[in-house]
């Protein structure tokens, strides 16, 4: 068994390329013998987003703070809130963007623990 | 894709022998095209715990409001608040109890979509 909290968590800046303004937590992973999946959690700030892009396998989210918009494949966008899930799955274009012009946007990003 | 939100979701009285006030919803499930896994939303009420058991599989948790406690194997009770990350590894003995008098206590916990 592990428990942490979040705001006990180091937030390290996520470099990958067309990411702007993103810090990644990693509360629950491999490393804690997760036989599955990991849960990562992102914090946006405003004006930041993840890359637009595509990849082989899910994202599971949950909002935990602020508001934001998830770009779809052909351009729309779905508004994000604090409360809500979202599923994306495997190979469907996607981008997390914060709406706010002074909130951070924060969400839970589970993936398979290979893509942790 | 798909976003919802946890207001906008049944809640179903969880019968499971030795539950006591325990509501579950499905945000995120094999219905959805989830590849892997499944996450499940439990509210406990105030006095309300789940059974204290165990099951070949992980439990990955988020605590989204209240306060509860984490019993283990050996009886001894860890603290959750909102912000905490818990995981539960397969074939752990464990029980989640809502340790507030008065608030409800709401958690994630995301299982493999074949127990969800």
């Amino acid at each position: 068994m592990k428990v942490i909290s979040l705001s006990d968590m180091e937030k390290i800046p996520v470099t990958m390329q067309d990411a702007a303004g993103v810090c990644k937590q990693l509360p629950l992973s491999a490393a804690d013998g997760s036989p599955v999946f990991s849960f990562r959690v992102f914090t946006i700030e405003p004006g930041g987003h993840t890359p637009y892009h595509t990849h082989p396998f899910e994202h599971m989210n949950f909002i935990i703070e602020g508001s934001g918009e998830l770009v779809q494949e052909n351009g729309d966008k779905i508004a994000l809130k604090k409360g809500d899930f979202a599923l994306v799955l495997p190979d469907e274009l996607h981008q997390y963007r914060n709406s706010s012009a002074s909130e951070s946007f924060i969400m839970i990003c589970a993936v398979p623990k290979e893509y942790e």
